[in-house]
């Protein structure tokens, strides 16, 4: 049920009806949002300081151009609550029980208003370019505009956006949202750029912007809805490139995320009275134990160790560590590339580098990986999280780190089945020097009745149950799916440890003595473990079959059971499937 | 036999041999230097240009600072030929005999003054800043440099190394070897702001290396031995990071190479004389074929294509095509993250973009491909030049492409066998709107026997030879290999069309009709064609072999016949394989 029907947004239904508001109006429409954001924040969770930032830049847009003819890329696309608002899509945040009808990020198949999904930072500059190209090209007479954080600005894409956006011909503008923040506090000599211009009223000598060619403009209070009608305003006919940099205040309307931007940039659901957690957070995690394991060889003297992240420390528990150990942490902003070549010429002259990395922004760093790491064989350490199957964003899935990292030259890349396993893995990682290696933490629950295998050293396969007619290789989070699975066909279950390195003996002894080989993964099949292994017994007679995600996109509408079911990645459809295999076979 | 016995070089086995030599000797180095450059790669090729402008830095280099203790690392590493020569590497160029002996790249297996294999542009800030880092958390007191030119500055990699090099604690020094060039003329708005920092001798109000705070200094004539000298003193010991702008000449010492730069960036075997090629370029490949067709498309009405290229027109033969038609070809410089992106962006407002993508560099692109174009399912084409098995140096191999492409949902990845069928798939991808599609354009030798499809339309496996026994399935440049193995073992031939789309109708048509199925791709069969048909086939009785390559860098020590050798990918060696399976089948 609405439970706001008195509020001004009810009357909302695309950007025609906010043109013809007051600017008291907007105004209070601007509250409204603001309210509505944190209101449902609370309840849900979600994205919450870019969000309240954003609020007035949005409504001028709105006011002022005339999307969705005109065009505009929010980069990230984490602070488009108010644009979603202000283009129909207010019921869900209006309605509690619509709360799950709108998405986290643009999407075009949500609204002609989105041009693109995305959920990954540094894009928008290059995306609006094209689009300015398109339109040159065919004729056309749009206005093009990308939205970029400052933070976003970190990363490199941005960069060569900005150097492409410079030339453009016809209409092109840029904003930068420069609200001081990345994820975490921005790092590195553009803050500095900014701070200057910021410090200037945006008349400091040495311009960035100014200096690539950009007609550049400054407005010192984005949160002035008039100032940023006026802005717009000047701006919206341009027949050049330009950079309008804007300074908006983060987290604006709600004092807990002034005081701690941080932890507020994206929040789960929390009580509205004193702004504490709803859920509190486990005790032990895949995350903390990775943390610890570090600190703890710190603690014993391997003063070599630097933990190396790119701008979420948050999301890795690294809050804690980074205090405590100010000589062994280093954020490098948003910026994947550098934070894995760096890491190369960190170990190149003695350090040892622990990476921390997000799968899904993984992507970023690839030629990295390849060119800078496996290359020179470096013993680069890489823990990976939120790699595997999950119910995120289509924006975020992280199913497809295994498969650029595992198909590479020289990278160990492991899967462990509990935490004892993964500390294990973690201190042999650290001490080694044979090559890279990736460790992709738990994203699925683990338990303890697996494997706390000590002094981890090389691949062999652990056997953990013993069966008859198959055998089921579990590869780390599916460990509890295949014991379920063994149990029940009485079937053998083995731990094969890493997603590329084949225990070939073993894999030969199991062909053997069994009629049908299964294999388990939290990840894509398509590139994965299943189908090294199939191909490596696909000469020999016994069947393999491996289990694993279709190659496709799984977004927010779709629970994880759901997915798995489909991808027949239960206990139920797995044992079903493995009695038909041997039952063809006998 | 050494062919200048007289020079000074001979003399020169490592820096400490050019400390003792006066100005004047020094000068006549850096001519013999430039003499041996030419005479080498006339006779057998090599990057000249590059080489050429770089001589008086590096002898600069080696004079005033220590290496190996201090560290140098050169950015694409294009240019270190005459840092060779002064390294204890000269007689690969006094020696005609020795040419082969020395490799075109900085690799540490090759020297101690090497620190690592790089052949990638725009890594060296990134690669420095960490050995910094660990220098100053081990308490060492070495000097580190990065040498960037400012073609590798359009990499968006290179300002994030910027972005954290400004906040350094102690020495580092970016030498930026500012030649005006990428391999074709610098594009975009860094062009703007470097060239504006030259025509004030560095004193321009937006300096761009000032607004992130660095010590930013400039050399007018990079090219004088005594200007480099004392810039390089005057930087040796600083405390913190300095960015040191050098305006050199590229190719200087050649005429031909001044009047065309990008043709003389790397160089095929020419003649002294009149600096025409030894070998003429063949008249018709793959790549011709493939710019040949869009230009057909646009003179035949289809006004909406852009072919988008990051900096390398004259390794796809596009220089033609960008005079001819201008409206219809962007070059976004070296920065493939963007090419992807804006080519998204372009697709998405009604235009055609046609990606031409190095598969070596394409890597990295990674996360545009997915999250840009593959989550969005544009319908964008990308033609993959340099893509599988080839004699390179191990920093351009070009066998991961596949992998990261042909892996992630909605991309389609063809291979062509021939030339007809390239033109065939490359009419069909830019008409079809089903999504992206990539078509891996063929290296090695095809002719015209096999497939001459017309209006290619979707996947279906082509039969090419009617046999017993085995079926091999040969993709894209195996086609000639299969075709030999197959008449030899009388087996059936097929051609798959695309590597990541099964015919899996065709496939359970083969699994009940032959004993053995092969499959032969170009490419490394971890995450490749290969193990997606084992993988299907697995819980079938029929036996799957698939022959690629090892998951290994290979590099100029080894022929490709070697190459293929080593991994049985010559018909003999298929024929006896596939002879034992079958044999073992019976």
């Amino acid at each position: 049920m609405n439970q706001h029907p008195e509020y001004l947004l009810n009357k909302i239904k695309s950007p025609a009806d906010l043109k013809v508001l007051s600017l008291d109006e907007m105004k209070q429409v601007a509250g409204e949002i603001r309210h509505l954001i944190i209101e449902k924040d609370a309840a849900v969770g979600g994205h919450l300081g870019p969000d309240l930032g954003i609020v007035e830049l949005t409504i001028a847009y709105h006011y002022v151009f005339n999307a969705p003819g005109d065009k505009i890329v929010w980069d990230v696309s984490h602070q488009t609550y108010p644009h979603k608002m202000l283009t129909g899509r207010a019921y869900a945040w209006l309605d509690p029980e619509a709360y799950g009808k709108v998405t986290p990020y643009t999407d075009p198949e949500e609204s002609p208003y989105d041009y693109y999904a995305i959920g990954h930072t540094s894009t928008s500059i290059a995306l609006a370019t094209g689009m300015a190209k398109a339109r040159d090209l065919l004729g056309g007479s749009e206005k093009i505009m990308a939205v970029i954080g400052d933070g976003s600005l970190t990363g490199g894409l941005a960069y060569e956006g900005l150097n492409n956006a410079a030339t453009e011909k016809g209409n092109l503008v840029i904003v930068i949202n420069d609200n001081q923040w990345s994820i975490d506090k921005n790092v590195g000599g553009l803050p500095v750029a900014l701070k200057k211009l910021r410090d200037t009223n945006g008349e400091a000598s040495d311009n960035l912007f100014k200096a690539m060619g950009f007609d550049y403009r400054y407005v010192a209070d984005g949160n002035s809805l008039e100032a940023m009608i006026a802005a717009f305003q000047d701006v919206k006919d341009v027949d050049h490139p330009v950079v309008l940099h804007v300074n908006t205040l983060k987290g604006k309307g709600y004092e807990p995320a002034l005081a701690n931007e941080e932890a507020h940039h994206w929040v789960s659901p929390f009580n509205l009275e004193d702004d504490s957690p709803k859920h509190p957070a486990p005790a032990l995690t895949p995350k903390k134990v990775a943390v610890q394991t570090i600190a703890e060889a710190i603690d014993r003297g391997q003063e070599n160790l630097l933990a190396i992240n790119a701008a979420i420390p948050g999301a890795f528990n690294l809050d804690g560590f980074k205090e405590q150990y100010p000589d062994h942490y280093l954020d490098v902003g948003i910026a994947e590339q550098e934070s894995v070549a760096l890491a190369a010429g960190f170990v190149k002259a003695g350090g040892r580098a622990i990476l921390f990395e997000n799968s899904t922004f993984l992507q970023r760093a690839f030629d990295q990986l390849s060119h800078d790491v496996a290359l020179n064989n470096l013993p680069v350490v890489m823990l990976v999280g939120g790699g595997g199957i999950q119910a995120n964003s289509k924006t975020h899935v992280g199913v497809f780190d295994q498969v650029m990292i595992s198909n590479l030259p020289n990278w160990q890349y492991l899967a462990p089945t509990t935490l004892a396993e993964e500390k294990a893995m973690i201190n042999w990682a650290i001490q080694q020097k044979a090559g890279p290696v990736a460790i992709k933490l738990p994203v699925w629950p683990v338990d303890e009745k697996g494997s706390t295998l000590e002094g981890y050293q090389h691949i062999h396969y652990q056997k953990w149950r013993a069966g008859q007619g198959a055998a089921i290789l579990s590869l780390g989070d599916t460990f509890n799916l295949g014991l379920k699975a063994a149990e029940e066909l009485n079937a053998s279950l083995y731990n094969p440890l890493s997603a590329n390195t084949l225990d070939t003996d073993c894999l030969d002894h199991l062909a053997r003595h069994y009629s049908v080989i299964i294999t388990l993964e939290n990840n894509v099949l398509d590139g994965g473990f299943g189908q090294k292994v199939a191909s490596y017994l696909a000469d020999q007679p016994v069947l393999v079959k491996s289990f694993g995600e279709k190659r496709e996109y799984t977004d927010v509408d779709q629970s994880l059971a759901e997915i798995l079911n489909r991808n027949h990645l239960t206990a139920e459809q797995i044992v079903n499937d493995v009695k038909q295999l041997l039952s063809s076979k006998n």
